[in-house]
């Protein structure tokens, strides 16, 4: 047995930001080497940040995250630790003249050690990811190498995030190879229940190549994704040794018994089972076995429940978005509901109650208590609040323009909305909108009124969840959220009826089912793209399948009425990213 | 020599419709069969409309696609017109097991040939197309077929859009595999020049082939893309022989020359020169040849010149998407200026001007000649006009809220928008926006003030261009507008100095360069995709291409500051397929 101690750095780069990013790496190995690591891993793209989306496709990045990468590796050896080597994910070329259907400069999802001052060896990710949130095959060109390095006489194979999800390519030829230690960098983003399939997945890749596995993942939000950590690292038999915690930053270091490696350096081709050549690069770094005096006690940080993770994922989402976009507090309505109720906590958890602004803006149809729960929440938050009544300006509209229905109660939000974006371009708040998923989803929201907002904390979340979450942090006063304050969300924000208050006596049930109806229906048609046969035959009830269907997309419902199968309703809803905006989707019915 | 009439049905499907496009393909093969044709082509995924984007991912929609395809086959033959073959594109599956990264349902962008009542047979797309507008690995996967059937006894072999445009692939094996005429569906959307391109590649297809080429190309708007027809037939030379009009539906008649099939029907596998294999599958639906008692004159439409083109393109995506989203009429404010008035102009020859409304919301910061050009525009268009004057808005806003600078100015654009929305909420008309790409570009527009609407007509078109277009229109009667007027743009709206009017005196050069200037350095930065070292490379003055690059993303300006490179500035700019929303970011300054 050989002995190695790895140092995974679950960090949080900024997309772009070479020289945040760099400064971070030096950082983060010094730790490491102070903590006597023989490896330290960094995660996928870790330098230029992840996802770099159009960034790819622009040379003088690319060619600044290739110089940067070199010049990381020469300052860490100037450092003196140039002999710890650095896993580290950036970007590369594959060095492939321009074809059409190519990206242009072949740009790759690459990994490099860095070792001694320089750039040892590259690989880049062979399975290119195009689906959900991921758009690779615009970006980039699949790799075809697995590099296999030898450190104090272990064989230590590096793969790249997607390339463990699916079947073939690098990770498939990692057993043949005779590694004792595969490394993957990673980039996944959180999804709820995903770290369970992170590490059955793990566990499995490890036990097929019969080795250890430290996969080490990114951390921090990035425009419309978060990052949830949660690294582990797994021994041959694929039991778990050793995981991060969740939604945080964390250096984890992790001794282990590995293989000596017998194999001679040099350069085989393997079929990789996909269709694929894979060229085996094996070389060695360090001979020499290793002795590890005061061995670390390996650290399994606990899951956090189901509510935890989806709450921790939304502060640090808000928080990362405010941060790397330059946004030093936000700005946000509280209409006494709970919506803005939990929008508002979740920003003050993220970055203070101090830099979270609120602003109440009563119409004539406002009921008392949505005032009194709104200043409720100001008292017990601390949260700068402001008083605008709105009747005033409604009622110069109303001066110019006859209106009625719903084009009259639009206006109320679309003044709110214009008051909001006045006072963030006045005082440069980032504005949060706060409407949750059922509301976007069946279109119960003004278009450029409530929707108007730079960011939009709980979209993702159903109203049902909504007040799960609520509950949930009204009953937990964990030590990371930032706000340090008992309950922070009134119970008659939480208990009342939901109401958007433009016009007497509204109800949301006036316009929808109820939202435990509402949102099991639009996890089916959304999340799980049922059409609407599908759904009735899933036990939905028909009238309500029509009414839900023709909300989510009216356009679709009136149009596709094509034999003989069921109606196509949804195109273009879930991850929609070329919607074309009519001024009809959105309307409070 | 052998002999067949083949006719090229360049159609406007709508995306979904299956039931309209169905009847439409019914519709034109009666007239290609009156018009003697023994050969009728439609075009990429006609039967479905192009793109489908999201739709190819929902299985109910492409079950129903396929068994209208079939019901299709029937109802041809049920009409007596079975022995006429009409190659169709739609949607089919591969039949291939689910598969991590594969698209659910491995769906096809296939084309299929009818014959006798039934689906003969079935091939599809080779080079997925995943740059540009294009992201087909998300919803298809690629097929591996050349099918080669004998009509007349002439070998005709069908390939898909760009499986032209990409080496390798079925049209490389095509002169292997001995086809007389190669017919190729397409959706290939408009750009400026494109048809040239088209018409090169074409020609050179058909000399490496030693074939006849019939290309026949989708028309039509479809969500944010304008398709342009122009199809076209080659010579096994590469000669024109016949060419379709642009931006409207033909059925192209062409009587062609072939040579006579010698080869045996059968499969054979080829080597496709792109690491593939291609399966040509040769078969005969009819041997005997026939002879053409009256031949038609080829037609070979004239090219449009450039202006013609643009303005043709822009008049086409607002019809076809205020038809395809069901509207029945638009509305938009009209300051007096020119890029209101080109917009005006544009809705009016799409739909008439009887169906467009415009508002002239004049502030205390109007000038008197933004109502009077208007009026004049209203007066020459006769469109239908209300006047709106916003400052007893304005004064309610400033009862409520303090805002001085920018803050105030964008008051009066959020109070436009939001008067325009209502009248659309109330009315049913859909909200043309009026900015240009210049304006887009640079941030030089209010969010959710002019910028708020569902379409956008000029939103890809420099302002240097709306000038241009402007003079064009003024100089042109064609008899293909739908308004019959002589210079519907008055010459004050052309010639004045751009201002946003929002306070007084303010001109658009207060903040920008001239247009002239900031077009050229914007084409250079946007489509070119130049950092600011290669701007100044590049000839622009240092001092302005800090300017507008700062313009143009001001947070990746202030952020990547990384060495050793030029500043990365734009990222997410051009296709932006996931821009975050922030309230910074589109502000007029």
């Amino acid at each position: 047995m050989a002995h190695l101690r790895i140092a995974l750095a679950q960090t949080n780069p900024v997309v772009g930001d070479l020289a945040a990013n760099s400064a971070k790496l030096l950082d983060w190995t010094r730790q490491a080497a102070a903590g006597g690591a023989h490896l330290v891993l960094f995660t996928e793209m870790f330098l230029t940040g992840y996802p770099v989306e159009d960034l790819a496709l622009r040379s003088s990045f690319v060619d600044a995250s290739i110089a940067t990468l070199e010049q990381v590796a020469a300052r860490l050896a100037g450092e003196g630790l140039g002999e710890l080597p650095v896993v580290v994910g950036s970007m590369d070329r594959a060095g492939l003249a321009p074809r059409a259907g190519r990206p242009e400069g072949a740009p790759l999802d690459a990994v490099a050690l860095l070792h001694r001052g320089r750039v040892v060896t590259r690989t880049a990710k062979h399975h290119l990811q195009n689906y959900g949130v991921f758009d690779e095959f615009r970006y980039f060109v699949p790799g075809d190498r697995l590099p296999v390095f030898r450190l104090h006489g272990v064989d230590v194979a590096i793969a790249v995030c997607e390339d463990l999800w699916q079947d073939g390519g690098p990770v498939a030829v990692v057993g043949k190879a005779g590694a004792g230690l595969l490394v993957v960098p990673n980039a996944s983003p959180y999804e709820r229940e995903k770290a369970d399939v992170r590490l059955e997945l793990v566990a499995r890749r490890a036990r097929e190549a019969g080795c250890a596995l430290a996969y080490v993942n990114q951390v921090g939000g990035q425009d419309e994704l978060v990052f949830d950590g949660g690294s582990i690292v797994v021994g041959a038999d694929g039991e778990l040794v050793a995981r991060a915690g969740q939604f945080r930053e964390e250096l984890l270091l992790v001794d282990l018994d590995l293989p000596v490696a017998d194999r001679e350096p040099g350069r085989t081709a393997h079929d990789a089972g996909d269709g694929s050549t894979i060229t085996v690069d094996r070389f060695v770094l360090s001979g020499e076995p290793v002795t590890i005096d005061a061995p670390v006690t390996p650290s399994i940080a606990p899951r956090l429940d189901d509510m935890a993770e989806v709450y921790a994922a939304l502060v640090l989402g808000v928080r990362d978005y405010v941060a790397k976009n330059g946004f030093e507090s936000v700005i946000l309505a509280l209409s006494g509901g709970i919506d803005s109720a939990l929008t508002a906590t979740i920003a003050s958890d993220a970055i203070g109650p101090e830099r979270v602004h609120v602003v109440m803006m009563p119409s004539r149809h406002s009921s008392e208590h949505s005032v009194t729960d709104a200043e409720e929440l100001v008292r017990r938050q601390g949260v700068n609040s402001l008083l605008v009544p709105i009747d005033g300006i409604v009622t110069a509209f109303e001066k110019e323009i006859e209106l009625t229905g719903t084009a009259a109660e639009n206006i109320q939000a679309r003044v709110r909305g214009t008051v909001l974006m006045g006072l963030s371009n006045a005082h440069g708040h980032l504005v949060l909108t706060t409407g949750n998923k059922s509301e976007l989803a069946t279109g119960y929201s003004t278009l450029y009124g409530d929707s108007a907002g730079g960011f939009a904390p709980i979209k993702d979340v159903p109203k049902t969840m909504v007040r799960e979450l609520s509950r949930w942090r009204n009953a937990h006063t964990d030590g990371w959220f930032r706000m340090d304050v008992a309950r922070p969300i009134p119970a008659n924000s939480i208990t009342k009826e939901p109401s958007a208050e433009l016009r007497p006596g509204q109800c949301d049930t006036d316009s929808l089912p109820p939202y435990e109806v509402l949102d099991r229906l639009l996890d089916d048609h959304v999340e799980k793209d049922l059409g609407s046969a599908e759904l009735v035959a899933a036990g939905h009830d028909p009238d309500l399948v029509a009414h839900v269907v023709s909300l989510v997309d009216p356009a679709e419902h009136k149009r596709r009425q094509y034999p003989p199968g069921p109606k196509i309703t949804s195109k273009h809803f879930g991850r929609d990213r070329r919607l074309p905006i009519t001024s009809h989707r959105h309307e409070t019915t």
